[in-house]
């Protein structure tokens, strides 16, 4: 766990979001999941204000951990800087990152749907860094959120668009 | 869809659980999914009163199917024996079913991440027959559902486990 | 507490609806309430299944408790007779029934608009005995279910409703 | 309807809290509310940028409405002083002000228990400007929002504990 909006929690005194705590383990469990699971909580921050220091820690995490399989979730904002960063290090492992666009406690989240998605893509995808967002998963060299749409897409297909988008 | 506990509502007026419609088209929007999906409800019947018929309408339409990759929502409580009828009808096709233990309407519904999980299954996984449940994935020809735990597991292990208890 | 679908849960092994714990803390506590409120728990049986003996039980505990202002949680099929129970014992206080339609757990239940019903109500009024639900109230000798419709209201548009349709 | 908490949503795209439209036409029905309720949304503000134009507004349509027992949504934050502007006009209904600590829309929200005790709240109180907060009421010229703690108060009590405090 690294934090973003997954994790956001309102805090009604001021009516601002923050985090308190990771929301993992009670998602594994009202998914009845009966994988043999060991959550880390290595930060809780919004993935706008996350550093190359940041990265550097859950790469090197993702290189000392025992295991081959590994979930990361992470803020969507710059998912895809995280994924280079560990992606270009080539360690021997199939990693996934996820997220949510809608914090899980606020009862309209993608945020179950999406960790369903990446825990299986880590069982079935061979060695490399993944995305998993939208029912979709994408190469760490071959990712890129939409901040318009809130949308994950290819790089080829987002610059196309936007071609397309210049032309008329 | 084929309909089990995944789309259940609550009748108010009678206390009874019944089905409306299916859920999906609100599922793959919460998720934010942006797979091509086409969905078609086959059924909407409980698992416990699916028929052979049934099961057979199910193989005719996945046969069918243009696509190449198939998702099945189905109740849980007879998932392996239509996993089963199509397995042995050795389509060369993906088809992944899946399931709920508790009705997406409900609030505390494993539905979206069992989703989550099977449209990425069939993404990855190659031809054949499986069941995605509790964040794990089986081969049609083994898997089992567990009726004190509600949990699937592989046929091996379910026998394993009834041998030690004998034992004792 | 008496029970109701208010307090009802979905057993997930055998698809049933079974009675837990009450959820009155909860719902307390998810409504910010800060008035002193003492819980207990009568019983949590299916209002329909509710005994004359039960019925005792609830206008002797309402009798003998201390409190002058009582809110009871009941199943809505048979809550015009406790009311009317403990409405001819003519005591002291202002007690107020409601219930749910749908249970507090299943995510779309009116369990918690009433309960702030109830709760106000039974601040406001005078000594006596009422029903509230549908966002309205009633005196316990002037109400009825509706078993088409699931709405409570007062008998005699109950009656005059009934005569409408006849003289058609 | 004026805005505050209660209609607060999540803009998924920059994660930001912001207002669509109304949910009290959504919750009514979620309570099988079946009182006869006109619903009008005056504005939809936080109520830290309500302006006293604001709540001049506010009084005129209290004023020249034809109903006679009237629940305004607001925001919690100066529910104080638009309940003081109301108060002090003296009209000869029976008004009153209701918020919620978290948005209706985020899952654990005491919008809708705070609804069911304003609408009966407006059916058994005297003429008078109330607030109902907390699964209590108050009069408008004894409410107070404690800061620190999110909850209403009486204004003697505030002022008490202060002192108490401050005795220490």
């Amino acid at each position: 766990m690294t934090g973003g909006t997954f994790d956001k929690e309102y805090n009604e005194i001021n009516g601002s979001l923050f985090f308190k705590d990771t929301h993992l383990p009670e998602m594994l469990k009202l998914g009845r999941c009966k994988l043999e699971v060991d959550v880390r909580t290595l930060m809780l921050v919004d993935s706008l204000e996350m550093t190359d220091a940041d990265r550097q820690i859950i790469l090197e995490h993702c290189s000392k951990a025992p295991e081959e399989r590994i979930v990361i979730t992470h803020g969507t904002d710059t998912m895809e800087l995280t994924a280079k960063t560990l992606g270009q290090a080539n360690l021997p492992k199939t990693i996934v990152l996820t997220g949510a666009m809608v914090p899980y406690k606020f009862g309209s989240s993608d945020g179950l749907f999406n960790l369903g998605s990446a825990l299986t893509l880590a069982q079935t995808l061979p060695s490399g860094v993944y995305v998993a967002m939208n029912g979709r998963y994408f190469k760490w060299n071959n990712v890129h959120k939409n901040k318009n749409t809130g949308e994950f897409e290819e790089i080829r297909n987002a610059h196309a668009k936007a071609q397309r988008r210049k032309d008329f």
